[in-house]
Parts: structure tokens; sequence; C-alpha cells
């Protein structure tokens, strides 16, 4: 097969969620108390609820940007892509890079729904439910609903009540989406941790639903940094394998044991580490097991539970397709994180296929389909005939979608920084400077 | 070649200090302020030194023992195999394990010397720099020259004073060691950051006096842990790969420019992520220098830093060694751990080999001495003849070796744990109180 030959679906991509998405799902009762999309005096945008203010990160929807221009500033929506925020223009740009299907994530709730999970913190429970349920119903219904065949529906979990996890769980799955977010460590979220039987309602409700919990990076685990005036690069470049962790206690809980049919994605963690990785596990297993006594059922290794359950996914890792063989090839799937910042937009298919050289046809076809349609229960060709679904179908489709690069100020000069470059405490201080600073109305911003 | 023809030197191997170490050292002076090595009521030993108690760690000296019986309760000398304590019966041990050399890290001071730092931080600084080159003296006189060629000397560092570190690294320097140990996470034992200019006088002197600086698992960086009532393999299948960590800072510091010639080895490591963490080195400055501004000298990627400084190993790592082309075959090298529970003695020939199945002669010589002695200036040829340098050559030195097992209590029963196994939690629990259990003279103990 040829580079144009393949079929791409995506696991993990992110949606900036547009102006209007609180209009069709929410009550009267709650509807003005919804998160407001604001301009800022300075054109930027930023989304306010409940006193909690949430910017537009520019690292977050660098797609189409001139790479001299990624960064943290808050920006405003006419700075992105509207494939960031409006879905058919979405679809003009999966298009345009032969991507068939995406799962994505939410932006502005937080990868786990925290801003409403804050507002239940502090007694309002109702409100956060109402706001989390339109939110699922607006994902499900309008972004992933719009253009059947083309999404794979990604609901946000009640993260406060897991007895409200299962019911959202089941409600979700009733609409057709089988797929619902969690923390890498709900402990560093102010949660029990993985290990504590709190969450045995949630899982039990995604074992029953075959519902696959997608467990972003940067949900809870940041990555370990010694020093805030090192180079961002630092911390950019150690956040995927913050996953190593979670995969860890993932394995040597005892979730899969109670919950035999759970599976878990983990997103956005690449794939070159997890040959090292089962070869540890088992290695630790084997080595440690006779005084700590720990085992699992049927005399199973690590590597088999991680095997059984673990869904992995990749960018852009030649290292880890080469070893494709010692990961598991039905465990491995493929992504393009559009708009974010490490995405391959808009030459995945050119950055991917180098990777495949040698690869069968059979594994490919795996690797960058098959196992995600299996694992995430998403059958595009029920809607869509699988010869428009390669590279070449839908780039044919694509011929008129403007790629000319979104110039704004031309980025950053050394002098910009104290250090000549950014460090982690200049990108920590810009995001911090756009979370906190307050909406004032009356200095010209408007609704 | 055969398994027996194989030369094998290990970069990371540990040392249980014997009684006796503070016998030709020391000044009168100091003498009676030396770490006074004690028998408790209950027949284990520790060390004492200035309100400080050190045991003697079972997990740290495991070799030799039923692997039911693991564990980190302290234990007495005469449960360990003389190999941990004794360099004659360490020699034995060796070469019934097949290895020709080993570089030895201290226990009680600690990598870095922490021992003698907390002294130092009272204010007792002549104390513990007296006691610091007294024991880099007892480790290159006693213990690795009673056998010329059979050790790699290693220094520990007055890691409370950069310049007191700088002319110990000459000063033992002057005595042919050339290796010295540092801290993966300075700013984690209360000093200076990796970035902080703080440390350039002991990177010039390493770099002058082409002393290899090595960095061993858990000299400040602390495996991530969500839950303290986990199985306590997390903690253990976690620890290794911190070291990603700090090979992040270290590539992206500015030590390696301003002083080119200095060599990090990464001390048990292990090498099956490395493929995958300079993939993601190169893919995060390709895709973010634009806008951080952060480059390298003469436009060189991140992964060439790496390859240019930083020498990594492995114990038993199939991943590893059949991803060694991505790695740098010239920057691998290979350990043994012994006494430690990870070590593969004494069959480490017999674990070994089948990793090398298909590697050419010239990569498993590469990977099993060359690069060692290269990288750490080690000339075992000077003192023995190559041929009796391999595998096979020293096991038939070995012969009356005892192997017999050294079994004590019997190991626990799940019974003796509250969740049936060991836990993150009981094994801290157990190290608190091993470390903090006085003295007590009165009650039977004796020096």
């Amino acid at each position: 097969m040829q580079m144009n030959d393949m079929i791409l679906v995506s696991v993990d991509d992110h949606v900036c969620e547009p102006p209007d998405m609180w209009e069709r799902h929410l009550s009267p009762k709650w509807k003005e108390r919804a998160p407001r999309f604001l301009t800022m005096e300075d054109g930027t945008n930023v989304w306010l609820f409940e006193e909690q203010q949430i910017p537009n990160v520019g690292l977050n929807a660098v797609a189409g940007r001139p790479p001299e221009e990624y960064g943290v500033e808050p920006t405003a929506l006419s700075q992105l892509r509207p494939g960031c925020y409006d879905v058919d223009a979405r679809i003009d740009d999966m298009n345009v890079n032969g991507v068939l299907g995406s799962l994505c994530f939410p932006s502005v709730p937080g990868f786990v729904g925290e801003l409403f999970g804050r507002q239940a913190a502090v007694g309002e429970k109702e409100l956060a439910i109402a706001m989390l349920r339109a939110y699922n119903d607006w994902h499900i219904d309008d972004w992933c609903g719009r253009r059947p065949g083309r999404f794979i529906p990604l609901a946000i979990p009640p993260i406060w009540d897991p007895d409200e996890m299962a019911r959202e769980v089941r409600r979700v799955a009733g609409k057709g989406c089988h797929a619902m977010t969690f923390a890498d460590s709900p402990s560093a979220l102010g949660y029990p941790s993985l290990h504590d039987a709190h969450w045995d309602p949630f899982w039990k409700a995604c074992s029953d639903e075959g519902t696959i919990v997608c467990i972003h990076i940067g949900s809870g685990t940041r990555p370990n940094m010694q020093d805030f005036s090192a180079p961002v690069e630092i911390m950019i470049a150690g956040t995927p394998i913050s996953l190593f962790g979670c995969a860890l206690e993932l394995v040597f809980s005892d979730i899969f044991t109670k919950f035999p049919g759970l599976k878990v994605a983990l997103s956005e963690g690449g794939i070159g580490w997890i040959p090292y990785f089962l070869e540890r596990i088992d290695y630790v297993h084997h080595h440690h097991h006779c005084w700590t006594l720990h085992s699992f059922p049927n005399g199973k290794k690590p590597s088999d539970i991680f095997r059984e359950h673990i869904v992995t996914c990749f960018i852009d890792d030649a290292a880890g397709v080469r070893n494709r063989d010692l990961i598991g090839v039905d465990n491995i799937t493929w992504e393009c994180d559009y708009p974010h910042s490490d995405s391959t937009w808009p030459q995945a298919p050119e950055r991917l296929w180098p990777s495949l050289t040698g690869v069968p046809d059979d594994e490919i076809h795996k690797i960058t389909w098959q196992n995600t349609t299996r694992h995430f229960r998403y059958d595009p060709f029920k809607h869509i005939p699988k010869e428009q679904c390669t590279v070449a179908a839908l780039r044919a489709k694509a011929k008129d979608v403007d790629l000319t690069e979104r110039v704004a100020g031309g980025g950053k000069q050394p002098s910009d920084y104290a250090k000549g470059y950014a460090t982690i405490g200049d990108v920590m201080n810009q995001l911090a400077h756009a979370f906190s600073t307050p909406f004032d109305g009356a200095a010209g911003g408007n609704r």
C-alpha cells in the first residue's frame, strides 16, 4: 500500500469550545449562569465562569500559526484557525490532513471537568452537574453529531461524585458515547487515589457499558522539574512520559481484577517507552514477588495485565513503531493532536509514513484505524463508504482549504526573556497572568 | 564468540562498608568521632555517626539470600554474604559471576556523602571533610587498591562546598580515581539546582581531570507515587526511569556548553527508554525552538548533546540492546548491581547472553567492557593478562565459592501485611523504624 491508501483515525485531538456552545443544552434556569465568552480590552478572548477565568491559551491552538508565534499568550478567537472551534471548518482541516476520524478532548472545562468540579466543591453541585451534562450533550450532539462517522464522542466525568459519574457513563452510552475522560492522578486533583474503592461505581459503569476510559497527559501529574529558571523544553519534553507512572499505578492496582472488562487509553503518552516499561514491570514482579507476596490472577505477569487493558497511542514515534511487537500491535493507536503544538497537522500522512517503512499492511491498518474502531467502538463505515475514507479520498475533498499561516505579532525576541530564551518560569508566569487577570467591563471589554 | 568469551565490567555495584574501614585513614583527632559499627539487642547491626543511625538495609544486600527473604528489614553483618563487605570475598563473588571489573557505590554515607553533608550543614565542616577524605582513601586504597585491575575507583563529593568538591576531584585524580558521584537532583537534597553556576568549580575540575560524574538513581529524585497503600512494586519499578528527568535537565542545561569535555554516567537508569527519550527531545527542540529561542552550540540537536556527554548502563534490558543503534552503541555500558535485589548475580552471563543474540562481536565488546574502559579511564590489562579476564577464565578460579543460600527467618507471611502484600507504606514504615530506633547501650547492644 501507499501513503495515500492509509485510513487515519486520531484518538487525541482538541476542541476549543465555540462561543455559542451553551445556547441549546441548558434550561433557562441555568443558562444565565453558563460560562460567558468575553473579549478583553486587548482584544483577546477569555471564558468566565463563576469567578473562574479561562483563557484560550496559545500553545493549545497553534495549528496554522507560524512556529515563531507558538507560545502561551492568551489569544483571540480571531487568531485561531476556525477549525479549532468550528466543526465544519474542523472537518475541512481533517480532510486536508487526510484524517477520517477524531476524538476531541475538551479545553475550557479541563480534561476531567475540573471547571465544574471546583463549583461542586464549593457546594454548587446542581449547577455543576447541569453544566457538565450540557457540555457532554453539546459535544455529542452538536460537535460529533453534525458529521456522522467523523468523530468518536468523548464525555467528561462529574469527577466530584463516583455515583454521578456512573450515571453519566450510562446516560451518554445511551446516546452512543462510549469514551469518558479520567485523571492520571486523581489524588493530585484533591480526590482519592486511583487505588481507592471510591471509584468503583465509575469503573463498573464503564465496564458494563463498554466505555473506554481516556487518560490524557496533564490531568493530575505534573512533569518532574527541578528549576523554573531552566528552558521550558524540559517541561514540554517531560510531559508525555508522566503517563509511565499512571501506567504503573494502573497495572499494579486491583482495578482490572475487580473489573475484567475495563479498558483504559493513555492519551498523548507516546509508545517508544512501552517496551522498556513492560520489560521493567515483569522484571520487578519476577525479582520481588516472593517477598512482597503480590500476585496477579491466574499467574499472569504485569505485562499481560497491561496488554489486556491498556491502549496506547503516538503522534510520531519511530522507535515505538519499530518495536511494535514488544508493545503488542493490537494495542497501538495513532493520534494527530490537532490543534496543539506537538501536532503534525497538516502533514500527518507525510510525517507518519516514513515510520511505517517495512510494516506489513495488516499492521498499518491495525495501528492507523482498526485498533481504534475496536477499542473505541467506532464504526465510520456505517456512515461513509470505506473507499471515501482514505488519505487520498479525503484530501481530494479539501482542495480549497486555505493553509495560509495566520501571522499575528511575529513572536518574541531574545530580549523579551531575561535569559534570552523561554524558561519554565517565563511560561508559568504568562499562564498565571492569563488565568488571573480579571475581566474589567468598564475598561472596554465586552461580551 | 560464546558467552564464556565475554569480558564483563560492571559500572554499578555496591559496597556495604566493613566495620574496620575507619581504622587506617583518620588522624587520632578524628578517629574517636568516626562512624561506629554497633550490634543491637536483636542482633542486627547499625552504624552510628553523630546522632545519625544508618542500618544495613536488607534490600541493599540480598545477594545470596532466598528471594522470599528480600526486604528492607535491617540485617546483621552475619546475614550478608561476606562479598558485600569483604573485598577478598567480593573478588570471589565477581569471579563466580564471570565479572572482571566493578565500580562500587557507597552505602552508609549515601550516594553523594549526605551523611557527612548533614554534619557540614550544622557547622561541622572540618569533621565532615575529614570523614569524607578518609572514606575516599579507604575506598581507593583499601577496597580498590587491594586487587589491582579489578575495580574502578569511585569517590564521593563534599557536596556542601563546590570549591571543596573541585579540590577533592583533583586530590583523588592524583591517586588514580577518575569517577565521582553526584546527585540527579541536588535541589531535592537542599542544594542549588543542576542549572546553577554554583556547581561550576566541580564541573570544571571533572572536565580538567577527565573525571566522569556518576549519577545514581535515588540520589535526589523520588519516583512518582500516588498512594502509599499501593503495592511496593510501583516504587521499585518506577525508580530507574526517574533518571529520564535528570537526563532532560542535563541536556537542556548549559553545563556541557561551558564544559565541553565533561562526561556524565547515568547509573542504574536502564537503556530501553533512551530511543524514545532521544526522539522526544529532538522532536520538542524541532517543534518549539522557533518560539522558545533556545538553541545549542553549532546548530546541534539535543540528541547530539546526549551522545557526546552521557553514558548509559543496563542490567538486563533486551529492548535497549535491540535498539542500540538508536541509543549509540558507544555510550552503552553494562552493570551487575551486586548485591542489590535487581542484580543478576551469580547468573549475570547467562542472563545477559540471550539479550546479545545477533549482536556482532565488536558491539558486544563495546557494551560489556570497551566503552567502560574508555569512559571511566580503566585499564585492567595493565595488571591482568586479557586471556585471564573472560567469563570462563574468571569462573575457573572460583570453583570453591560457596553459593549456598543464606536462610534467616523465612520471610513474611501474607498475614504480616494489612493488605496481604507489601505496600509502599509498609516498606516506608520499616525504613523509618530502622533509621530512627536509637541505640540503647544498656539494653544489650555493644560495639
